[in-house]
């Protein structure tokens, strides 16, 4: 056996690290357990336990979380997140901390409103820790940060920081964002619990665009209830909570081919236990294949990501071209720019239709799984592994979700589960993967 | 007759206002016939004969633009845009001018990049003269800004004073955005061209968001033609020139219904006229009605832009409540946070739908034509008009132009053509649009 199926989410990838879920410091602070300063205080010596070797953070401001926390502690309860503390990727604006994209272009840049999301998130009582690493504007160039169950490995990019900080138990929620595999692959690689939701969804107003056709905010966790909690306060609405169920006569689709042929043995191992563990439950486990949905995937949505990214960044172009790193530069930008208006808006079309194409595959399973990556977490800092698992996903709208649910036997390092549900369905999607998660570790 | 058929782009709003085209202005500059700073010095006259009058701008650097054009004297001509100033509308973010969103909120606020279409048109060697005024967030509480035609009346919103600046020969082009009507209902009031592209065809990066899932960025212009060169600019690539030929077996789409009916009798006037010249030229004009595309629409959009709008302003909600102007704050923002999330989400597909079968049924013809606003400019300066005539196009997703080709005889106000094209074929709607132009005043 390449793999151990094993329940990620229980275990935090550094020792001493006892930051609990959202769900659950909700519940301590709603019971009069804890005190939001007490979850606080746990994250706090969490960050300066780890933060030296992990590199999670861009910017933190302890004190004024801490602040604001004991503010919390003497009023009474309300609002999705009460008192909990969470992390924001810093391509994301806030109106009180500096937000630098990822580059020394935008050192102690400071925007004047925070983002949509943020908004939601304070006004549901959560409280802002800080800014998360990012790779440079989203795109390839790594920060400084490592991964927390091997700081020699990558974390996974471009949610660097966001993915880290939430496995050491820094903080029990980072927001990150999603154009090719910047989530789920990070949550992947440092063994949380990473949700991309359908494109849409989540309002990116102060996000700084990396893809407009893509771009997807999305949130790391420690439990798949938080996430109920992160979506009553992003969409500031009425969510249900998860219902979790048995899986008789669920239909499970499984990817196999053609982006996913490059899977690792301990994957393919992973795969295997848990289509032996879902049909045990009653699943009828079959092969998914898109129904053609996946054609030219990877060459239209290589167009439209290279040809939009270069056009986002044309004032980085056009002044700050020497500061770009070179694969940024050089690599998708100078793609980005050769192609042809004409190229881009076909690529536009054919992946409209691939969309409906996907949809109406869809009907014939009630969620699809495969892994979250192509591997473990790679060794060395350099880079920030293939995205290429989550492109199709991302590119055709769909709401997925990571969990941790098995570590790699050699390198001890977490694999993650890859659940893929029907686009604008993604609060069934979340009951799915707590369903799936009750029948893998029951 | 209640109209006359007139070639508004060969006349200004206001007299002594000899602003060039850009193409003009392009044609002179590349010729030796005018130098880039003698173009400025045109535009600098209009604005100080006018703007007490008129109030199209929320911020100008005259100064700098006229130093950055006497640079441009001393080039040699390169890029589509090479000395030609405009206007940027003040929810579009500048790195070396404030930008306020049109609310004392964000008095002084300085952006720290450019959005992507100022980098683009910059790069095209286009000058920036400063910020246009724009309505509260691009909703619906007026700046300052006067109609050129008469400062009694609206000039439409909330591309307010992009449209004005255009009208009044203060710039050749001025950027605008539209969620619903705000760049063809103000160009149509202020007797200039209008155009907005298919949803996504110019990316937004830097533009303040209103309703994600429709906004667009737009122009404003003296000449069909500036548009090509402003598309060379903002999408950074080759774009052919207009064809223009004649309308022999052209179908033409005329709509009638449902949002159409409330038009006034210029309008009407105005669309017979136009029907006979065109069928006079060889076109086939028929009926059309979007084969139920229109269903239901204004309850979907409102459902949309209310929910999506409401989120976007999540941090002005937290922090500046009490700033927001009651129609906004009362109006589109409380009805958006009381949409169920269940609705928006139907609201979302449907949409997505009657798009598809507005794609259908425009198969039938060549391109639509309709009034661009239900009536003139309204007496008055505290409401910026219906965008009743415009809804359909922008939250389906169509690209639109408003071609100023008429005259309301009673008020002495423009009129506007929509030409309505298909999805992603911007380019020939702008050249079905000239061969309309030409056959109507041949």
């Amino acid at each position: 056996m390449e793999t151990t199926i094993l329940d990620l989410t229980q275990k935090d990838a550094l020792e001493n690290s006892t930051c609990l879920s959202a769900t659950d410091a909700t519940t301590a602070i709603l019971s009069r357990e804890m005190k939001p300063s007490e979850v606080m205080l746990e994250c706090i010596a969490n960050i300066e336990r780890h933060e030296q070797k992990v590199g999670a953070w861009a910017f933190m401001d302890k004190e004024r979380a801490y602040h604001k926390a004991v503010e919390l502690d003497k009023k009474s309860p309300g609002g999705p997140l009460f008192g909990i503390p969470f992390g924001i990727k810093d391509n994301i604006d806030t109106h009180d901390m500096p937000t630098e994209y990822g580059t020394s272009i935008y050192q102690a840049n400071q925007p004047s409103r925070d983002a949509s999301c943020v908004g939601g998130l304070r006004s549901a009582n959560a409280i802002p820790l800080g800014k998360t690493v990012c790779t440079e504007f989203a795109h390839r160039a790594p920060g400084k940060t490592a991964n927390p169950w091997n700081i020699n490995n990558t974390p996974g990019g471009s949610s660097s920081g966001s993915a880290a900080a939430v496995a050491s138990g820094m903080v029990p929620i980072a927001i990150g964002t999603q154009t090719t595999g910047s989530v789920i692959r990070p949550a992947a690689y440092c063994g949380v619990i990473g949700y991309k939701p359908t494109y849409g969804d989540f309002n990116l107003s102060g996000v700084l665009a990396n893809t407009p056709s893509f771009d997807t905010l999305g949130f790391f966790s420690k439990k798949l209830e938080d996430l109920v909690l992160v979506r009553r306060a992003v969409l500031d609405n009425s969510i249900p909570s998860l219902t979790i169920g048995n899986l008789k006569n669920i239909k499970i689709g499984m990817v196999a081919e053609p982006y996913w042929d490059s899977t690792c043995g301990s994957n393919i191992d992973m795969i295997s236990q848990v289509e032996s563990l879902l049909s045990k439950a009653g699943a009828r486990v079959q092969k998914f294949d898109g129904g053609g949905a996946f054609n030219d995937l990877e060459q239209l949505g290589t167009n439209v990501s290279g040809y939009e990214f270069a056009r986002t960044l044309s004032h980085e172009r056009r002044y700050f071209y020497d500061k770009l790193s070179p694969i940024l530069r050089d690599g998708r930008m100078a793609d980005g720019i050769k192609i042809d208006y004409s190229q881009y808006v076909l690529s536009i079309r054919a992946l409209e239709k691939s969309r409906l194409i996907l949809d109406e595959s869809m009907c014939e399973v009630d969620f699809v799984i495969c892994p979250s990556a192509p591997n473990v977490a790679s060794p060395g800092l350099h880079e920030t592994g293939s995205a290429s698992f989550n492109m199709a996903w991302t590119w055709l709208h769909t709401p997925v979700i990571t969990l941790p649910i098995a570590l790699d036997n050699k390198t001890g390092l977490p694999l993650g589960l890859q659940i893929v549900g029907k686009r604008h369905q993604d609060d069934k999607l979340l009951s799915h993967a707590g369903s799936v998660y009750q029948n893998l570790f029951r």
